[in-house]
């Protein structure tokens, strides 16, 4: 069935589908530090509602799921999941546009949190707009599940999950993001990376000191940085015992993919300002890094004075946030417990774990009759093949909220390859929000006619 | 000759002269951050005038430096030097009283700045005008040196001593600051260990990245981290390669001095809530590092995200500010070349050193008449006698200042073992302040009269 009515509508409207971005985009929504939670999620509500769904806000332990289902044609179903928060906005001096403005410039619309995840959010929200305007029904029946609390780690949606997944349940799940990558080319991923993210704190004296003891009093952030170079080598191998053991090896169809995949590392490094990978990797290698390896990384640390000029004090506490992102069949309990262990083992019983958030790793099977539908959706929407990857290299909860219960989960979005998520100047484009909206739509007339050959 | 009518006027004019400090507390003086550095340095200079001196504002490359003379009888000349400059207050939320209030409560003076070093400036200017007011004229010349440099390093210093030591040049110095120990009994030091304070800078990407990037992207943190660990090891040994050469042994006399002296290790363990000293040490080893070891101590460290929750960045920048306390004859230039060479040398020429600044240690002969002076001075005042150090752990400028020009300098102040200098609730009490404005009265007498002897 030619979907040109619905395109042409979504091109008419595209101004208005615009204007709801920018809407969603100007209400804050800062998870990690409690800002326009509740604004955000009854505003989200409202979207759905003006779509005519069913829409309810089912609380957690945490901030509230807008959940919604637009019953349609045929016996298919459809998981839409996005979640409506976005990450802290700082450090504010390096955002050249307003990052609550959403204005639009160079063709590209500026925000926090606009290609993770509100684009996306408000993409298959307007798709689902368009498909009932111009056809009065959908071919499938859709169920929107945003979340507010991807950004902190989704704490509260295994419980939930565990409560709602005969609600839920459907025959596939869209995942929450995608990007283009640089020539262009829309990336599909069958998968996330877990993480197991924790705070490190270190502990001295009862104050600040004068740094003229440090001839004989313990300093914290001497313990943190010596604590912190036993984790890991400066060639990246992770030394905390067993944190390999349950890695599993590539599949042949996870290397297949890899070697298809178009990287341009050094289009890549370029935007970066870099001169080198990581142990100096390239081409397969490089890849198989980003795609099937865990990691170990400082997101944050803090002691003592950072502020201009000098101040001579010995510090009475350190602090570091470290990330490990997780790959199959690492999970973020057992990381965390061999991180335990490890520094007891090396002498450092005295520095505090906070376990602050964990997902476990998840992949989806390349045959899916889900991914077949995304995929040919994006080859007959898109002037570029897509390309299909194994896994993203960030993490989401799918293992909790679909892997558990069976479902395949598929990502694909309107980001793009300088969308700068969680960093300044997060921003999409805004031709590839008005595709993003038309590629959705094609979806639900792929998956809701599909065979699930590939 | 007596000082009964001297101390006795002290004590009459004990509110007045507690109320000056007040009034020079609650001005703000933060060198670090330029804050108030004029207004207290006009306030100080008319604090000298009002003595009837003779005095000036001498110009530096920085702050400047406020100059007076008292001429007095006989021949003697006494330099007395201090600094109106603070530290920062920071972390302000550490602090039970306002850092700029000077309340008195529990019998102390709370204030940033009061032990470090108003509280010794203006006891210094209280004991010349209480000498005025009774005896009309001083038994010697006062030299008072006032700089607005010394917590950030005093960078201009030498190059004032360069043009004007001349004009300032007397048979001894008074150094700026004093505390009494644990037990009440005022210490008298004789030097002061040297410092390099840099900055350590590591680049990474041209933004903060999603931490997804960490499997590929190097990490400035983790560089930084790799970087400060091969300074010092777990047991603190500093390993920069020709660190310690140039480390000069302790004489008879300094490890006479040092084992005379009643540290109360246990009292100050409990005063700081930790359980032990660096390396275990106890007895002779913990003072001998705290008088004649040199440090490497981290003052404070940053990157990435250090707000609540979790961010998952990858930062494109980690900062650290590192002291070391010097000891003779090291020197700031030559440990800084060392550094260099060390970084370079482990593959660390993409971290940048920025010198923030640096002194030269130095000692007096515990011999010198100003230190008997001090001591018998000391010995008539307080109930106690005094403990002499050969040097303070603490950092000065008393190589360019004195030393280099062949002067001696001793130091004696109005400070407690509880005066948390460059921590939040800095204080003195009223009583050591009283007490010290009456010493410095009776120094001024025995160095007038002494005859070198001790």
């Amino acid at each position: 069935m030619t979907m040109h009515d619905v395109f042409a509508y979504i091109d008419a409207q595209a101004d208005d589908y615009v204007a709801k971005l920018q809407t969603l985009c100007r209400q804050p929504t800062i998870a990690a530090q409690n800002l326009g939670m509740a604004e955000t999620a009854n505003m989200v509500r409202g979207m759905v509602a003006d779509l005519g769904a069913e829409v309810q806000l089912l609380m957690t332990e945490g901030y509230p799921v807008v959940y919604g289902e637009l019953p349609g044609a045929g016996t298919k179903s459809l998981l839409l999941y996005d979640h409506y928060d976005a990450q802290p906005p700082e450090p504010l001096a390096l955002w050249t546009h307003d990052p609550f403005g959403a204005e639009i410039a160079d063709g590209r619309i500026w925000a926090r949190g606009v290609a993770d995840n509100k684009g996306n959010l408000v993409a298959r929200l307007c798709a689902a707009d368009a498909w009932l305007k111009v056809r009065g029904q959908l071919p499938l029946t859709l169920k929107f599940l945003f979340e507010g609390e991807e950004e902190i780690g989704s704490p509260s949606l295994p419980a939930f999950a565990e409560a709602y997944h005969d609600l839920y349940r459907a025959d596939g799940c869209i995942w929450e993001a995608g990007y283009k990558d640089r020539q262009g080319r829309l990336q599909i991923t069958m998968g996330c990376k877990g993480i197991c993210y924790v705070e490190l704190r270190a502990h001295g004296a009862n104050s600040d000191l004068h740094s003229a003891n440090a001839a004989i009093v313990p300093s914290p952030v001497w313990r943190l940085v010596w604590a912190l170079q036993t984790l890991k080598t400066p060639d990246e191998r992770i030394l905390i015992d067993g944190f390999y053991d349950r890695v599993r090896s590539p599949s042949q169809r996870d290397l297949e993919l890899a070697a298809a995949w178009d990287f341009q590392a050094e289009a890549h490094k370029h935007d970066l300002g870099i001169d080198h990978y990581l142990r100096h990797a390239e081409g397969t290698e490089l890849k198989a890094d980003l795609l099937f390896q865990p990691t170990c990384n400082i997101a944050g640390i803090e002691a003592g004075y950072t502020g201009p000029g000098s101040k001579t004090i010995l510090p009475n506490q350190a602090m570091a946030k470290i990330d490990f992102r997780l790959v199959p069949d690492q999970s973020h309990q057992r990381v965390l417990q061999l991180l335990r262990e490890h520094l007891d083992r090396y002498g450092f019983s005295d520095i505090e774990v906070i376990d602050l958030n964990g997902e476990d790793p998840a992949r989806t099977d390349p045959r899916d009759p889900v991914v077949t539908a995304v995929a040919e959706a994006a080859r007959s929407v898109y002037a570029q093949p897509p390309q299909l990857l194994p896994t993203m290299s960030g993490t989401g909860p799918m293992y909790p909220l679909c892997q558990r219960w069976g479902m395949p989960a598929v990502g694909a979005g309107v980001g793009n390859a300088q969308s700068h998520t969680h960093a300044p100047n997060e921003n999409i484009k805004v031709a590839d929000y008005i595709e993003g909206i038309k590629h959705m739509a094609m979806i639900f007339q792929k998956f809701a006619t599909g065979d699930g050959t590939q």
